[in-house]
C-alpha cells in the first residue's frame, strides 16, 4: 500500500538509512525525498568520501552491508591492506567495491560536477529509484572539540579515535556559508510532510540545520514536521549520541531529544520503551523503533505516517 | 661482481624496466639512475597513471606480473568489476594491489609534492634502493595521430585499441616547455655512462628526448652513450615498435634504430639474431638481447657495460 503523501526525511548515516529504507518500501519513488548530512565528508587519500551519502546509498540499493550498518556487503580490503603494506597510516576503512564509488565521485568532482549531480548519477547507477539529495554542493564540515586531543575533524574523532574521546564542544565549519541547494529548498517547499529520521541529533542533524537558510526554510512549513528520537532507554540505538549527550552536559533522553528540536517540529515519536516520558511541546506518540528487520523498517514507516495522516 | 660506474638509464615501461633491472643486479645502488618516460601518464577517474613509472618500481622492487611484464602480481579486480557494475566504461586495467599506488601518488599531488618527490617517496615504501627519476616534473603527453580515430591520447591508441590504429604522426604535447628536473639533470651530469634502453623509440625515448634542454643535457656528455635495439629480426621484443616504423616510413631494423639516435649516442647494441646488420655512424656489438630470465636482464647488462670499459 503506498501513501500518497509527498514526504522529505533528514537523514544521517546508519539509522537515518534505515528509516529511509522503510520510508521507500511504503511510499511511491517520485513522492520519496532524502536529505543527507555531508558535514561528516571528508578527504582522505585524495578522495572525497562521503559516508552518510554512501551510508544511504547503499542502503536504499540493497548493497549495505547490514552487519555494519554502512559499506558494501561482502566488501574486501585488498587496496587497504597494499596500503598499509606501503606504510600509510590507512586508517580508514576504504573496501575494494567502496572504493568504485569514491573513484567515480572523485572523476565527477575532476569534471567540475555538483555533489548533487554526482548523488544523482550515482544513485542512478544504482539503480535508486527515491531522490537522495545531500543537504548542500558546499563544504560543511563538523569539527569536535575534545578534552583529550582538542579539536578534531569528524571522522578523526569518530573512526580513528571510536568516539572515546570526552567531547567538549561542537561547531560546523563554512555552514554559516553553505545553502541549501535548489533541489533541497523545491522538495522542501513541495513537501507534505517532514521527517527528522532517529539519527544523531548533534552531529546529524545539526550540521543540516546548521547550513544557512535551512532553518527558516523548515520553520515557514505549515505541515507536520516529525521527528523520530534516536534515545531509547537512555541509551543510542547505535553509536555516541548518549555519551554525547552527557558530556555536552543534556539529559539522554527522549524528552531532551524533544527540547533539541523545539519549533522545528510539531509532532514527536518515541520509543515505547520510554513510554514514561513527558513531553509539553508537540503533539507526541509511543511507537516501537527499533529497525532489526526490513519489515521493522516498513512498519515503523507506516505508523509514522499513519499517526500524521489521522492528525486532520 | 659490482661495476663501478655511474649509469643513468633512459627507459620507458616493459622492456626499459627489465634493463634496469639487470642494471640493479650488477651496480652499487648508488651508482644507478633510472630516467622514465611520463609522456604516457594520464588522468583516470581523477587518478593519475602513471604506466612507465609504475612498471620500473613494480619491476625494481619484485612486485611486477611477470606474466605481462607490468602491474602487480596476483591483483585482483574488484573494484574494477564494481566501477564496470555501475556502468562506467572502464577500459583502462586499475587492479586492487595497483590502486594503492595511484591513491598514495593522488595523497600527495593534492598534498603539492612534485613527482620527482612522489616517485621517491613510492621507491622507499617499495625498498628500491636506486634512484628512480621522472624526465620532468611537468605533463607532457604523447599524442597520436591515427588514420581511423584523428587524434588519440597515448592509452586510448595504445590500452583501448590495442595499438591497432595506423599511426600517421606524433607529437609530445607540452615537451616543449616541460624541463628536465634537478635531479636528472643533475644524474646526467655525474653520469660515467649513459644507457638507453630497449625501448619503444618513438614512444618511449622520443618524449624523454623532446622535453626542453634535454638533448643538449645528452650531446654535452662526453662519455660512453649506449642504447640498445629494441628491434630484432624486423620485429620488436613486445609492443608497436615495428608496426610504428612501419607506419611512420620507417624500416623497422636495428640499422633505423641506430639512426634514429644518431648523434645523441656514440655506441649501439643490437641482437646476434641481426649480426649482418651495417652501422656506418656508432661503435656497435651484437649480443643476445633477449631478457626472458633475471640472469638474461643481468647478463645484457654486464655484457653492455664490460663491452663499454673495453672501448677505453
Amino acid at each position: 500500500m503506498a501513501i500518497d503523501k509527498k514526504v522529505v526525511v533528514f537523514v544521517g548515516g546508519v539509522g537515518g538509512a534505515k528509516l529511509a529504507l522503510g520510508l521507500q518500501h511504503v511510499l511511491l519513488p517520485q513522492n520519496l525525498t532524502v536529505v543527507v548530512n555531508i558535514a561528516d565528508d571528508f578527504f582522505h587519500y585524495g578522495l572525497r568520501i562521503c559516508p552518510d551519502i554512501d551510508t544511504v546509498l547503499y542502503t536504499l540499493s540493497g548493497r549495505v552491508d547490514t552487519s555494519n550498518g554502512w559499506g558494501v556487503a561482502n566488501d574486501s580490503t585488498i587496496m587497504l591492506e597494499t596500503l598499509r603494506g606501503l606504510g600509510a597510516d590507512a586508517w580508514f576503512r576504504l573496501g575494494d567495491k567502496d572504493l568504485a564509488t569514491h573513484l567515480l565521485r572523485l572523476n565527477w568532482l575532476t569534471q567540475g560536477k555538483t555533489l548533487t549531480q554526482i548523488v544523482q548519477h550515482l544513485a542512478q547507477a544504482m539503480s535508486i529509484g527515491v531522490t537522495v539529495l545531500p543537504m548542500s554542493n558546499q563544504f560543511v564540515e563538523t569539527k569536535v572539540q575534545t578534552k583529550e586531543h582538542g579539536e578534531l575533524d569528524f571522522q578523526e574523532y569518530f573512526v580513528r579515535y571510536r568516539w572515546q574521546p570526552t567531547v567538549t564542544g561542537l561547531r560546523y565549519e563554512n555552514a554559516e556559508i553553505a545553502t541549501p541547494t535548489p533541489e533541497v529548498t523545491h522538495a522542501i517547499a513541495e513537501a507534505d510532510i517532514l521527517l527528522f529520521a532517529p539519527s544523531n541529533p548533534w552531529l546529524s542533524i545539526a550540521p543540516i540545520l546548521a547550513v544557512n537558510g535551512m532553518r527558516q526554510l523548515i520553520l515557514a512549513k505549515d505541515t507536520p514536521k516529525v521527528a523520530i528520537s534516536p534515545i531509547v532507554d537512555g541509551k543510542a540505538i547505535k553509536g555516541p549520541a548518549a555519551k554525547l549527550a552527557h558530556e555536552l552536559g543534556y539529559e539522554a533522553s527522549p524528552t531532551h531529544v524533544a527540547q533539541f528540536y523545539g519549533k522545528i517540529i510539531n509532532g514527536f515519536v518515541y520509543d515505547t520503551q520510554d513510554s514514561g516520558a513527558m513531553f509539553d511541546q508537540h503533539r507526541h506518540i509511543a511507537l516501537d523503533t527499533m529497525m532489526h528487520t526490513d519489515a521493522d523498517k516498513a512498519r515503523l514507516a507506516t505508523q509514522t505516517l499513519e499517526w500524521i495522516a489521522s492528525w486532520s
